[in-house]
């Protein structure tokens, strides 16, 4: 039906064998999870948008992917795939706005696309998973102060190495800017962005060059950048440093409120570390981010924060606080290095033997008695020795194989492929050990599960 | 971040309330959950193919949507959105092979894009839902004998009325064809496939007209087109019309095994019905429809058949049998009719109520401990009067409301909104009926759950 030839990957179009899809599947199910624990709503948004929406956006605008009929070629398209998930939310929000409850509490977790040159974790088709409340005219920093605790569990849920939260809050770099005379902080948030990959003295050089400060006002913006504590200590470190405003002030409120709420959480989890910025994008509030331990090449996978309109340009403001997880470059990591994997590459629990052509409908209807309990389970389709059955379920990671009586004074029998032990069993009351029931992920990149 | 302005619904692109999202996802659950069960391993491919291996195609060419980046434009595309989940399929199993196990059982639930001009049914982005088995060089009729339990089981698990399986077999009206002395039957199936559309008046015109059968031959086309039988009656129907051939025996042989391994189901289930064809499809063997009792206009929402190459040219084949259920037009009938919906509009069990800005901690405790349970919870924002906040969990229809203790003489209560009923309540211990967990699917289109 498709021809054979040429075929080759595309580059940035990364796609897994089953067995890797089992473990993608069970990421996005635990996130998924955690969403609904919380109360957010699924939504899925078509994947294209006007194309007037989304260059709007200018920075990825030459990343964008144009769509338009093969035959309207010729014409100029005026489609494009969406590159997050954040315009369509916008989009969506404003479109349904009469029909939706809020404060909206949303999860939407999809497929987005950047034509990117694809490189080490940058893929051009890719997962996101976000979360976002936004609020109808207003929003409770109650939403900003939940967040922390919902990456802290999202990423515990995840099977990889123990992640800490950051938080921090646009507001105090703003405010100590303008405590220091400077009302434009975008340079010095270009410049404090940088500091985990070109340290204090490349950014020193920055500040002081590029962006034009005193050796003296370097010094106070990087002191403000170390600042890092897993409590509510920033507040003194903060002031210690000399610099006073009523936005700062309020920023620092914002940010004590956001940490305090995390306390429950064990200590470490969530820290504050004022040279969190997410400087390119457009928070004006609380900023998250998140590193894993031993990976901090792969920058955050979870990142994001507070803003206050979800879309510009007049009428009352949608005002919102969201996070989106990188799940594709953490599969990417994790996946592609071997280091998640499926305990089996296919749902199947048991394979139930063929004993010969007669005998179908008996294997048949074993197998359906199974399946009607929960139990994955498929009927070897060929008569073949029994050794032959074995041998393919052994290939595929089936732990169990189950034997068909061979006439009235037998009983059906069931064989664990890994012990050898085989025992008689009934279709109607056999259970496998719940650790067996399905695919379960093993990892050999954490701790954690 | 993006435009308030023009904001209309592109035509052919649905997208669902939140509470219709719950519905679509509990549908697409479910067809996972069987898929499973069945041992099919979950695949998902790229959205987009070489153009090359699209336009290949020919029928549906015209609908393609081409993908190019916005700063190439004026480029020739090169690449394209898949229009179903076979081309896809084709291509992956090609590259992929030598890492695969055949039979190849993979299920794959995907988005598909088609640029038809959109109306009832019809859409321009919908979500497929595929099962299909490949072979490497052969593959055994068991597959095919499968499916249609397979199918029985998938629609009886959706909301939707009574389905029946129809099955023939392309080698029955290809032979049948060929004891006639005809070859190419490509004209006679094209007009077999209008019989419930134009009845047999209309076919017999056709066939005469069109065609070019003599009377005679009309006559024999539609006594075997109007053969149906829940059992292996059609044999001899077939056989009492008198045309002999090996193809035809050959295919009431395979039609005889598939019907004969559906004994199982309840008399009706699945029904031998030779008027079904496929008709401009690929296959060659077995093909299937379905029929939703009181929603014949809405044709067959799952379907499929056995094809003897996944990959035309050269090469040894990739034979297989699949089918394909139209989750969109499905959805789109009983969802958009308003016959489906879910029993509330939010994952969320319990709305804990916030007694005051100080009770912050202990309403998110509550919460948490409620959510380690499995219970989906979330606090109120605001410490608002607590009618305000019963309001709130009212018309999201979030069934229970939790009210923290005001002190140490106190204990918490839980509210059953729909009751009135207020009951203390230990949040490590009080679970909500079965019921309420999560929303439920109602449905005023079946007698089926």
């Amino acid at each position: 039906m498709s021809q054979r030839a040429q075929i080759t990957p595309l580059s940035g179009f990364p796609e897994w064998l089953p067995e890797q899809r089992i473990v993608e599947q069970m990421l996005l199910d635990r996130i998924r999870r955690l969403a609904e624990l919380y109360g957010f709503v699924p939504l899925e948004t078509r994947a294209v948008e006007p194309l007037e929406h989304l260059v709007h956006q200018g920075e990825t605008s030459k990343e964008i992917y144009t769509v338009g009929r093969l035959q309207d070629e010729g014409a100029t398209a005026d489609l494009g795939l969406h590159f997050d998930l954040t315009v369509p939310l916008a989009r969506y929000v404003q479109e349904f706005r009469g029909r939706l409850r809020f404060p909206f509490k949303r999860y939407q977790i999809q497929k987005v696309w950047r034509g990117e040159r694809p490189q080490d974790g940058r893929y051009r088709e890719f997962y996101q998973a976000d979360l976002d409340v936004v609020g109808d005219g207003e929003l409770s920093l109650h939403f900003d102060a939940e967040m922390p605790a919902i990456m802290h569990e999202l990423l515990a849920a995840l099977p990889v190495p123990t992640a800490t939260v950051l938080v921090s809050n646009r507001k105090v770099l703003d405010g100590f800017g303008r405590g220091l005379g400077r009302d434009d902080t975008t340079g010095i948030i270009r410049a404090l962005d940088k500091l985990d990959k070109i340290g204090a003295d490349g950014v020193r050089e920055l500040l002081c060059g590029e962006v034009g400060t005193t050796d003296g006002e370097a010094d106070r913006w990087l002191a403000l950048a170390e600042i890092r504590s897993p409590d509510l200590d920033f507040v003194d470190a903060v002031t210690a440093l000399g610099v006073s405003d009523d936005l700062l002030t309020r920023g620092l409120d914002e940010l004590t409120t956001v940490v305090a709420a995390s306390a429950s959480l064990p200590r470490g989890a969530v820290v504050a570390d004022l040279h969190i910025a997410r400087g390119l994008d457009y928070y004006t509030g609380t900023v998250f981010e998140s590193t894993i331990a031993g990976h901090s090449d792969l920058g955050s996978i979870c990142s994001g924060g507070r803003y206050d309109d979800l879309a510009s340009g007049g009428g009352h403001p949608l005002p919102g606080v969201g996070i989106s997880v990188g799940v594709s470059r953490l599969l990417g990591r994790f996946l592609g290095g071997g280091q998640l994997r499926a305990s089996r590459a296919t749902p199947t629990c048991v394979l139930v033997a063929l004993v010969d052509e007669g005998g179908r409908g008996r294997s048949a209807a074993i197998a359906r008695r199974l399946r009607t309990r929960g139990i994955a389970a498929e009927v070897f389709h060929e008569p073949l020795r029994f050794g032959k059955q074995i041998r393919h379920a052994d290939r595929r990671g089936i732990p169990f194989v189950w034997f068909p009586a061979r006439g009235d004074d037998d009983t059906d029998s069931v064989r664990d492929l890994r012990s050898g032990t085989q025992v008689p069993a009934d279709a109607d009351a056999w259970m496998p050990p719940d650790a067996d029931l399905h695919p379960a992920i093993e990892s050999t990149a954490a701790a954690a599960p």
